[in-house]
């Protein structure tokens, strides 16, 4: 019997202990739903960094650059964060160097843990499955927004558990709340998330069709995972 | 209209501004629990301290002491952490110097709000009022467990949302996720918080009993509030 603990924000990693076990980071509005969906599409390999300079400066080794500050794409890089620009024809066989506000942090801080994998609705099962076969603790690492705990993050974290079934028990108050979260809304996770802080600052920009996207569950198999400091399949 | 934010745990609390605000700490089991409790039963003040040498000196000015780590009584203070201790006849009309692992850290770093309030479900509708009353911006201040989530101090936050009403709205994920929980859960609290690791850790030591004590609603009409670093009525 393997354990599952969730983890609401990058700004509590550090209270785990990821030693032998698998992290699994989710940040669905959107940077974790645009890899995925990137590398579904061909993408390569992707390069998270923090900065902007560090993104922009990986252009000269060939990096298609992607870059995102609250909630928008940078001025005067190639992608943005939305998934559908991870699914254009130009992104396939090529290697993508990436920032975003939350998603990149907790990749980050999740270093130390056996195996990190990139985790979103859109592939949630082939997660899961992934799980199993490493039949590892698990700690689900959610991006939250600056620092806090946010809906669509925590909604994922209860699906993936639910997901899992009883081989995994959830161990920590963090994991029965997530999925508790998610037995109550599995119904109307669209109306959840709409109301959630994230997603009503995105829709500012007028970009519903990425929410409605993020939330489809299962649309990809693949699991991209971290092999030092790059993801790859 | 006021806005109501949760912080799930006082790892988190430098995210929120806490001016002109009035923050609601909340450590069910138990600080809290048996701070109303005590109050109720004609404490006189109660100050919170950080440490066990701090709790100690306080003795020679006439406090009661009261300590815990890891949820049991320390060797040597006058009170451990029921709701039961605070209740004794002894206590009436005295002062009470207190250290717990998470409910005094949770006051401590509320400091810099307008009105910090002490909330436990014992007196959740008293502080409802008082919120009412004061008519701020609300954080309710989760002690959590050692920096982490916990789902008693959650539940209550949800609780807390519920009871304000219309004239409040929960403003971040974190408050939306917690009110969630409690109308989940609002039928079942004792089994869901028997389930949760507190809870199970509590009720290694045999104190089922507090736990039910503190899950019981307006047992009580106290609303005990920090005054510079002391709490009174």
């Amino acid at each position: 019997m393997k354990k599952i603990s969730v983890c609401l924000s990058p700004e509590l990693i550090h209270l785990f202990d990821l030693t032998d076990k698998t992290v699994v980071v989710v940040d669905i509005l959107r940077a974790t739903s645009c890899m995925v969906a990137g590398f579904a599409n061909g993408v390569n390999r992707i390069q998270p960094v923090a900065s902007l300079e560090e993104c922009r400066a990986l252009k000269v080794d060939g990096y298609i650059t992607a870059a995102e500050r609250g909630g928008q794409k940078v001025e005067g890089f190639d992608l943005g964060n939305s998934p559908f620009d991870y699914m254009a024809s130009s992104v396939r066989d090529n290697k993508i160097a990436v920032t975003t506000t939350n998603g990149t942090l907790a990749i980050t801080r999740s270093v130390g843990a056996s195996n990190v994998l990139i985790g979103a609705f859109l592939n949630i099962s082939a997660v899961a499955n992934k799980l199993q076969e490493l039949a590892q603790d698990v700690v689900i690492h959610c991006a939250g927004w600056k620092g806090s705990v946010n809906a669509e993050d925590s909604l994922f974290a209860g699906a993936l558990i639910n997901h899992l079934g009883e081989r995994f028990i959830p161990e920590t108050d963090d994991a029965k709340i997530a999925h508790s979260l998610f037995r109550q809304h599995k119904n109307d996770m669209l109306s959840f998330v709409k109301g959630a802080s994230h997603a009503q600052r995105l829709e500012k920009f007028g970009i519903l069709k990425d929410i409605k996207f993020c939330l489809q569950m299962d649309k990809y198999t693949v699991v991209p995972f971290l092999e030092g400091t790059e993801l790859r399949l």
